[in-house]
């Protein structure tokens, strides 16, 4: 993409209302902007790593088994009254009226709702397990919506719904969710912590909140040390049922906990080695056994005949809020520093001088080199000063910085930069070769 | 895909309920489930072709220039105030109330935010043009919904809104938006006729709805009979103004216009080779000048420093309700055909005879050489007669069905046949060669 022809309007001043880093560098970077309080309109460049966010969110969910559908914004409010939810949500329910004065809603998660679409598809307990999961805007109308698409109203979320027929297979399935998230979260180099956690509104009696700890997180977290080095997945086979039990065990056996869930035995046994931080909820998963089912009036035929209410949990990845928290575990006093997963362009190309002809015909190469072997470039082909233009590079996190300039040129070389690294000369060739690898 | 996990619950018996043939064969077809009054869940494979579609869309607005953004559905009253269609628009929008008391919408469209967001980031004449666009939810309150995702209250919407500083400019916006709309209809197999059309709540004095022939459609359409050909958009340059300007004026000098822009005149004029139909619109575009940035005091700095409210249009399609257009054009008796740019996998891959050893492992065989050629397949190897799985596949619609039965496996052949074809016994060899082609 030619910067020329883009639309990034990066700020120069840091806005005053935005309290924390990852906030102030999404304003500033051209990533967002507040169109309400807690809404927002996402831009060009937010959008970019927003999409590349979710699809590592949801090449996971696929690998996992889960099958992608999507449920309507709007609901009734007949299943919330059903499940009793209706009256217990509060005021973080977005209630609406329609045109022929019906209960309506603006989804904050969906239980009920795909509870009801797995029954309408599923008759007997051969169809089991069974798993299926959204990528779709909620909102939820917190009473002080802050620090930008960390706790935003209206946000972006994966949910999955697991259905079992017994409890060693909902196990099964809430293993193989939480490998999923442990392998999502990695992906996007972070490193988050699972931790016993309060089930809330959503009920049951399991589950873990996927914390990332960051000294501007809202919750206030408690782990054994170990969990401070990162854990290797790769090897887990999670079809095995009781290898992937043993290995969540294993690390379940280091204690971590959110406020809520604090164990003061478990603690005393963790000595010095407990550690107590701020923490960023990125995901959360739940089991709660037949509590919808039931509720709903939805059942399989068992094995023998009998019909069975199938055992429920309940899985979500907070996708927008991702990005915040990406930015707070990876920034420096000149801008964001995107993994490489999820930057929205690879390669930051800079034309030091748009008016020098050798210039302009080298990076118009560079670029057309660089995009036909599918390496995603943004061009920074304005009429605008050197510093600017490194300036906006820094800014916006580039995994990449390739730099012509007229001297270089002269010499065949350009510099290839890797951002927070140094930069290096090399021949064009060269980088053309390194980026593409 | 194996279909013994996917989740595709067809049904045998046509939904009393639906009217229109794409509404009972997306419920049959298990594609989409309705879960409120106008308002519906997609199923797995409504979603994939929901996405095939809003993919080519996308990559014509790209084409085309556009830009890529995405605005909140939840929107605040304020904006709507500012340019006068908050008490305008009717009982149509999804007017909230949200715990602080403020007023809040779900949007119905969005000129008004997109030109907020477009003053943003935007600051001199040279900056234009510019278009931005989104591809969201909307929801329009239908007094009555029907013909499922044909008029549905929440529904998948691509809508860009362009800027510039003078009418030729806006002028080739427009045009560039009408090439790119022939186009993208063109790749779905659709023949779309642009017409004269009324500009209703958007404003604005010129408009086209492009508008999809069909018995089922709402609209009373005429036109010469001129359109009921295709036309060749594939050598048009949309940057050269002058020529694609003289493409759409020879396009439109054949007479073609909705109910409520007919003109006695130019009907006389065409004689017997006018025509008259139903037609189900899929996308209209609209230019409106300075309607929206002159209500929201927006402009840029024009050439001689003096301030502009820029020039604008907008252009909508729906994303959601092409898919129900697509199946009017296309389906028989047995249900969906899919044309292959839009089809949610290419291959229906039949085990005849599950239990047989022969056949499970040839099938298996088939369906990871395929699947490894970069081929969606759809595996059907549930336990079911080969009556119930011929029927699945006509219904569903997939281009391709690959049928593995015992016989042929001892010969060493299987039966491909293309939907609404005949079958042809081929080799395994040639059957993954000609549809890994």
């Amino acid at each position: 993409m030619r910067l020329s022809r883009y639309f990034l309007p990066v700020l120069k001043e840091t806005p005053g209302d935005a309290q924390v880093v990852s906030h102030q560098l999404m304003l500033r970077a051209g990533m967002i902007r507040q169109t309400a309080a807690g809404i927002y309109a996402w831009l060009p460049m937010g959008l970019r790593v927003l999409r590349k966010i979710e699809n590592i969110v949801r090449e996971e969910q696929d690998r996992a088994g889960a099958i992608e559908v999507l449920m309507p914004t709007i609901q009734s409010a007949e299943l919330w009254k059903q499940s009793g939810r209706y009256e217990a949500y509060g005021p973080e329910m977005l209630r609406i009226i329609d045109r022929h004065d019906r209960e309506m809603l603006f989804s904050p998660t969906a239980e009920e709702l795909f509870t009801v679409i797995f029954q309408n598809g599923t008759k007997s307990y051969r169809e089991l397990p069974r798993n299926l999961y959204q990528i779709q805007w909620k909102f939820r109308d917190e009473v002080r919506p802050r620090f930008g698409v960390l706790r935003g109203r209206e946000f972006l979320m994966k949910d999955a719904y697991s259905f079992d027929l017994d409890f060693a297979g909902a196990r099964h399935s809430y293993n193989r969710m939480f490998i999923a998230y442990m392998r999502t979260f990695a992906r996007m180099g972070l490193h988050a912590i699972p931790m016993r956690a309060d089930t809330g509104p959503i009920g049951g009696d399991l589950s873990h909140e996927f914390i990332v700890l960051a000294p501007t997180g809202e919750s206030d977290v408690f782990y054994h040390r170990n969990w401070e080095q990162g854990h290797d997945t790769s090897a887990i086979d999670a079809d095995d049922a009781g290898a992937l039990e043993r290995f969540i065990d294993g690390l379940n056996a280091d204690y971590a906990a959110t406020d809520e869930k604090r164990d003061p035995a478990a603690e005393a046994e963790t000595g010095d080695a407990l550690k107590q931080s701020k923490g960023i909820e990125v995901g959360q998963v739940f089991y709660f056994g037949d509590k919808y089912t039931r509720a709903m009036g939805v059942s399989v035929q068992g094995p023998d005949g009998v019909a069975v209410a199938p055992l429920m949990g309940s899985y979500g990845i907070g996708v927008s809020r991702l990005m915040g928290a990406i930015i707070e575990a990876s920034h420096d006093e000149a801008g964001i520093i995107w993994p490489d997963a999820v930057a929205p362009y690879k390669v930051a190309l800079i034309n030091l001088r748009v008016d020098d002809e050798a210039c302009a015909a080298a990076a118009d190469g560079l670029y057309a080199q660089l995009t036909a072997a599918g390496v995603e470039v943004l061009y920074d082909d304005r009429d605008e000063r050197g510093g600017a233009k490194f300036a906006t590079a820094d800014l916006i996190g580039l995994p990449w910085q390739l730099v012509v300039g007229p001297k270089g040129i002269k010499a065949g070389v350009v510099e290839l930069k890797r951002r927070g690294g140094e930069r290096e000369e090399v021949s064009i060739e060269a980088a053309t070769a390194r980026l593409s690898a």
